[in-house]
């Protein structure tokens, strides 16, 4: 077999089998097949796309080039959830403890931050004590006494991706469906769960900003899964706005605190009730509407927020810290963003609000950037509220860091006009 | 400017500015643009093209990229010729001298065989003591004075295009008719000449098979000189059989010399004729219907043949092999192919005859490869002539090496039926 047979095949149309890909991956991640010749294949791929068929083969030979976790010890079908990212996204943090609660195995690995994007890793380590490093059995361990652990990534997951997407970061092949859902796929499969439910997120403020691609992307992703012999849902859910009142690590995990407690934002509660139902019918606990109802339940009478006590104590966290929010260190400084005009908030660049986080010490602009647990922003209106000229929007929450350049580009990320506008929070489901 | 950002341009279809493709060449020339890089935006443009007007910036982009020839100190219109490549091809032998004796100033750099092609310069050296090294005042000096020089490239010539060349060969991104288009043209344009004609070979024995894909290389690469500010035309001839009844470098010396004593074969002859009439039309010599007159005139009153005498003399060739060419070394054997039926031959697999002739030795394989100018084929019939079982279709002139090889691929190459077919010699024309 030649790279240069392949790169011609893919180019002019055809499907690559799986002997093919796999002799790609594998050769790619061992130095055998040069970044020149990858590069031109990415490039193909980009124009011809892949079918269903090839995605998976590319998910799974990316998948053995590292580290696997075999969940198999674990009693029950264990459940996974994976965000494509977004701007106040804690949903792991209120449903991991949620399901888990409900008597489903949460087992996940999860990301840090970069750009405009938080990770739940982060939101974790904002709880002091919480420790993200758990051996595979450790991890498993735990899963099976209390019903959830939420670790980081090992380090040597899915290494012919991260090689991949370091190259395609470089030579403009990153937006395709096929390598951005073999990418994704290829650390859901390593990461050994049963049943996935996946949230993509569209809007101004994800990766995905166009519904259709992000259709597609979440169509495909679940192909994968399915073909790699999972349970496989996906949800699109909007990120036109933030999900929540709070961005920022530590004002997130308070959040996601009070939602445990039945007292969350309605949108942010959704998300959890509809990914949650989902994994609690493919765990075989209940079905769809008998979830929701169990669910509920298991918000208002304390459970969920003691199975997240539980959690964060296993890991060696302080779990008075959830028991009392209060005692979470707080900003130095407290600023409001008025509303300089009256009229309905019609629409906000996300994006931005994301950034302005990060430029306060909430996210982090490269890998080794520094995060201050403390900062970011609590919101008290959203798409479709009224303001009157001077009424606050929101707060920044900051200490020294990135004041005046989060304030300047917050007031220019909320935009105030006439028309009341609704925010459609899922846009699709894809079973 | 950034790689990555010109790479999306084209990826996205959108059409790049001369200083755009400027910073590409120089860029990936001086080793700042990375070849993964480079086979992205290689891979992008296989798919998306590029205008005439990116054609031409990229063209002589490259021909900057190293030395060029500054013709300005020969008198007169200077003219050139290129052929894509085919099997039998020994035009330039013919047509150099003929135009010169006509007044032309003929300067021409070629370049040497490989794969199943044959080199002009390769032919020219079995001219024993021709010369192809001249520097650039010898050479502008010998056309000024006789008005033919026919040399080897120099090394220092349009090195951007070797290495793109060397990287598409590699990445599958060779057959992009702006990047063939390019390739060829910024060579001819370093060259210097004022008026090209340009010999687009098409059919199987030709590095474009296809006579629609043949037409746009030659409509793009005429569409480049004219915006590059040079006269050129471009003729489309068939290769679909070996032009001519030889192959192989002392063998097509001899046909040419018979070929400018007026006794040649009639296809080599009209290429010749048509070519010639265009050159000397572009170089203000006479109009097309009168320059075929006056090329017919030269190929007959001796006055070309004494002008290739005058070319070798002038190069340190020994003369004396032209006026005698019996003088050639010959080959120790010659093995001849008789039909194994009778009937027309119908069609040839043209490559797999110059690849035969190469395993005599008349060719190379790779750069270093060393020819045996005595070895070839001289063909009895071709396309459309009639044979009776045992007729001698064909002599092999071989010494040691590749006989086996050569008469079993021959014989396979060959193809006699029922139908008396005809080849369409000039297959268009691009003025």
């Amino acid at each position: 077999m030649r790279m240069l047979d392949l790169i011609t095949k893919k180019r002019d149309g055809f499907e690559l089998t799986k002997a093919e890909i796999e002799f790609i991956v594998h050769g790619y991640t061992q130095g055998q097949i040069p970044d020149y010749q990858m590069s031109s294949f990415l490039m193909a791929t980009y124009f011809n796309g892949m079918t269903d068929q090839e995605s998976t083969d590319l998910a799974i030979a990316m998948m053995h080039s590292g580290d696997t976790f075999n969940l198999e010890d674990i009693s029950g079908i264990k459940v996974d959830k994976h965000s494509t990212g977004g701007v106040g996204d804690k949903v792991t943090l209120v449903l991991g403890p949620l399901v888990a609660a409900c008597g489903a195995k949460f087992a996940k690995m999860s990301g840090r931050g970069l750009g405009h994007t938080g990770g739940t890793l982060d939101k974790l380590e904002a709880i002091p004590g919480y420790n993200i490093v758990l051996d595979e059995d450790a991890f498993k361990a735990q899963v099976n006494r209390i019903g959830i652990s939420v670790i980081g990534q090992s380090k040597n997951i899915t290494p012919a991706d991260k090689k991949m997407y370091a190259l395609r970061d470089v030579t403009a092949t990153v937006p395709s469906i096929p390598l951005i859902a073999s990418s994704i796929m290829s650390k859901k499969l390593a990461s050994g769960a049963d049943a996935i439910c996946l949230d993509v997120k569209v809007g101004n403020g994800a990766f995905m900003t166009d519904l259709e691609e992000a259709k597609k992307l979440a169509v495909l992703m679940v192909q994968i899964g399915k073909l790699a012999g999972k349970r496989v849902k996906a949800i699109l859910t909007n990120m036109d706005e933030p999900l929540g009142f709070a961005v920022g690590n530590t004002l997130e995990v308070i959040e996601a605190i009070e939602t445990l407690k039945g007292n969350g934002p309605k949108d942010l509660e959704n998300v959890v009730l509809e990914i949650g139902a989902y994994l609690l019918e493919d765990a075989g606990i209940a079905s769809k509407e008998k979830a929701i109802e169990l669910l509920k339940s298991k918000l208002h009478n304390g459970q969920a927020l003691e199975k997240l006590i539980e959690l964060v104590e296993a890991q060696g966290g302080d779990s008075n810290y959830i028991k009392n929010p209060s005692l979470f260190t707080k900003s130095t400084q407290v600023i409001p963003l008025k509303a300089n005009k009256s009229g309905y908030i019609e629409s906000m660049t996300t994006i931005d609000i994301g950034l302005a986080a990060a430029y306060l010490g909430a996210g982090r602009e490269t890998v080794d950037g520094v995060i201050d647990p403390a900062v970011g922003i609590i919101f008290h209106k959203k798409i479709g509220d009224y303001v009157q000229e001077g009424d606050v929007i929101l707060d920044i929450h900051a200490n020294q860091k990135g004041v005046k350049d989060a304030l300047s580009t917050l007031e220019k990320a909320i935009h105030i006009g006439t028309q009341k506008k609704e925010v459609v929070l899922i846009e699709g489901v894809i079973l």
